[in-house]
């Protein structure tokens, strides 16, 4: 992500949520997120260490028309390559505009990417996105990022999808961490995450199981249950039973 | 940020944008974020590459009773000490947990920390965040995170905070590039970000202007202001028009 909005606390993130749920419908695991500012060499250096790491790079922001969307020149310059204008793109914004009041040399700047890089589809606003290699430059705005990644549906290398399902409970997570432990234990390739909430003096919490076996999920779901229930508490299956927050 | 649980998208991140929030008024600017899996080798990676290159370092989440609460060891880890319990979160805990069944082994995980370590006072549940140099470990439901960072108001070093105005229009920000280029550039010390957004069909933008000095803001939201106007626009001043997204 890409954007002093973020870091001043301006602006509340959603493309966290979007990208991270997405990418798990494509059965691709998000290992990491960075929000870095509008900054040339921060961009760059986060990019150069991620592509590295990661089968995929995700960038939300910075691909406006504006001089504070640097995003492209970042990228290229980090890449080691030059900035082109991408002839498809070119055309797309010319037919977006034509009714809107012409192609400026500011709407234009929408069109450079870094040199040998592809278009991701934005139906939306004619500004498409932009795929370099591993590296996948969206727009900031989250329902355009949106697009863009609808665009990417089904066109990536994913492995089986991680499953989840949730049980909550009226109860201290404290009471129950041997219970949690063991039942992850004892349930080869299954996570289990204990998310607590406190509202008008109650303490609670989600347990979330996590797995791309739908067998474990169940058992681990099932397992926790029942120590619940022995334990005096009546979880509740499959329904958040609060807000995380 | 440590969770699989933002990794997953399953929960909305709101802890980015509460401690930028509240470093901007301590005078303190929020350089970058990163949102790393419960995993002991991330966790310490990063820690240490942050810790580095920065002032302070703020982690949020994973310092609860349960199995997947490994801040504590993945930190001590990172920094080659020991974990040990602090007798002051002890006594928290077991006062906190008097009245509420007593003080287990799983309860007492609340009261590690790494050696060396001091406390940030957590008035809601005992459990206390945790200050190591310049790491400030706090935990991660955001309204007890929230708790934790003002125990710590007014305790750190800090500059003039960043001060901030906002001016809208109803405009495509490709129109007033070049407006925002020019103000930007004839304000030292200003950085201007142009926020786009879509509705029914309408387009329009937010322009934040920021400054450490308060008339170097009003210089530049004065200069764009006329800005639209002489292109035939209606800013709106000190009010977003519509929220970023």
């Amino acid at each position: 992500m890409i954007g002093d909005e973020i870091l001043s606390g301006r602006t509340q993130d959603k493309n966290v949520a979007q990208v991270a749920l997405w990418l798990n419908m494509q059965g691709i695991r998000l290992t990491e997120v960075r929000v870095v500012a509008d900054d040339m060499e921060l961009i760059g250096r986060a990019v150069v260490e991620l592509k590295a790491g990661n089968d995929y790079l995700f960038t939300t922001g910075g691909i406006g028309p504006t001089h504070d969307d640097i995003t492209v020149d970042a990228i290229a310059r980090a890449l080691d390559v030059e900035v082109v204008i991408h002839p498809k793109a070119r055309k797309a914004l010319e037919d977006y505009y034509t009714t809107r009041g012409g192609l400026t040399d500011a709407r234009l700047r929408m069109a450079r990417v870094p040199d040998g890089a592809e278009l991701i589809e934005n139906r939306m606003s004619g500004a498409p996105g932009i795929r370099m290699g591993n590296i996948f430059i969206l727009a900031g705005v989250p329902h355009i990022a949106g697009l863009m990644l609808e665009a990417l549906s089904n066109q990536l290398e994913g492995g089986r999808p991680m499953l989840s399902r949730t049980i909550g409970c009226w109860v201290a997570e404290s009471e129950v961490a041997d219970l949690l432990r063991e039942v992850e234990a004892a349930n080869a390739g299954s996570q289990i995450g204990s998310y607590p909430f406190f509202q008008t003096g109650k303490v609670g919490a989600n347990f979330v199981v996590r797995s791309i076996d739908a067998g474990t999920v169940d058992s681990c779901i099932a397992a926790i249950g029942s120590g619940l229930i022995l334990l005096g508490y009546e979880p509740v299956a499959d329904g958040i039973l609060l807000p995380a927050s």
